[in-house]
């Protein structure tokens, strides 16, 4: 492998660590393809898209607790169904009376998302002349059943119980690279949310904005352009591959 | 994929746990073969073989100080880099005189050790039906190394310090399956060496056997025969697939 450098750096970039919520896979339509039948089956009157974007609305908050210790560390998985219960009571339905393992195999729809058309291809070729990771809030197992179902090239898979912590805090990003025995700035962040980039580059990252104008449907608002000077501004994970000469 | 149940257990095998010196790679060849130019441009009289093995050799009691709780857990990387030191003044040579950097470079000659024949083959054909991930005492920098070189198609890689414990500790077996989001039953611990099968059927992992009788070079005494009634024997990985119905 021959190294590559930003330009004006002398550190080559040895990692890629992709944000995966969006950015690798589209949490929207997978969430509403699995939670259409269960809602039906349970007459719950509600549209899928719309389910499955208020269950999502849930995540931060949800994170917040545990950044901001008014709970100790949880996984991803425990948090998704903790706030799939509480979407369900917004839409008028007791969780208490449905099936638990429904409620699970529902909320293992997160471990069953598809990813954008050019995922696989663009980390595939990626992944010839870099270490490619996710640094994402999800937890191993979640992480790891998406990977599998999807064919998502991943040579490490290290979830936010690894850091113990939840982007965007610094320790999620800091304890990621050093688990990998990297520098920050021998790592880049890719991700389609110029949040978590910022976060990214206070601690040294170097930053791949990828903007995913349909995340949120076809109303999105945010996250449509890249907000700061990322090192690199790229359509898809292909033309990112490009630009890091691979 | 269909599922795979060891005759008697209704509980299917979801992943396979795989320890990686001696069983996955071959460490005595891939350290010899290092050691073998550092020793001669060095001055250190000493057949590379029997190098490794001395090396090889502090494995053991220095994990042995974390186990027991005489030291806080350190990285095998660590490890590896003071068991070295030691090994160099065992054979004459002052480790304070000779340069860092090629000290830490000969330390990352457990990054680059080569698989067994099988060991790639094998894997990619157990990889279809199966979760597969090491279930190592290396770190993850050191584990993901070796298998970005080696091409070793692991689906995870769970560092020791994801389980904060060494093998045969019972977190270390009991914290990895966890992390997975699997019970220890629907696990199957491979190993070359029964003393880790011990471990894993203890807390009620399922077994396979895979001896390596050239691990300790030509003169090996151990572990040449399965000592339990391991659930799987098998010569190689391409056999233990073809048990495993892959």
């Amino acid at each position: 492998m021959n190294d590559f450098r930003l330009p004006g750096s002398t550190v080559p970039i040895r990692a890629l660590l992709f944000d995966t919520f969006g950015t690798v896979v589209d949490w929207r339509s997978g969430i509403a393809r699995d939670a259409a039948p269960f809602l039906k089956r349970h007459g719950i009157a509600a549209d899928p898209f719309a389910f499955a974007a208020a269950w999502r609305a849930r995540y931060q908050p949800a994170m917040e607790a545990v950044r901001t210790a008014q709970r100790p560390f949880a996984l991803l998985d425990t948090l998704h169904r903790e706030n799939l219960e509480g979407t369900l009571r917004d839409h008028g339905a007791d969780p208490e009376t449905l099936p638990a393992a429904e409620l699970d195999d529902l909320n293992h729809a997160w471990h069953r998302l598809d990813p954008w058309p050019d995922g696989v291809p663009g980390l595939t070729r990626l992944r010839t002349r870099f270490i490619i990771a996710p640094l994402s809030n999800g937890n191993i197992a979640l992480l790891l059943n998406m990977a599998k179902r999807a064919g998502l090239p991943w040579d490490a898979i290290l979830g936010a119980e690894v850091a113990q912590a939840y982007k965007p805090q610094p320790e999620a990003y800091l304890r990621t690279a050093a688990a990998l025995a990297l520098t920050p700035a021998e790592c880049m962040m890719v991700a389609a949310h110029n949040g978590d980039l910022h976060a990214a580059r206070a601690v040294g990252i170097a930053t791949a904005f990828i903007p995913r104008p349909h995340e949120h449907g076809p109303g999105q608002t945010s996250d449509l352009t890249a907000t700061e000077s990322w090192d690199i501004v790229a359509p898809d994970f292909l033309a990112l591959a490009g630009q890091l000469s691979v």
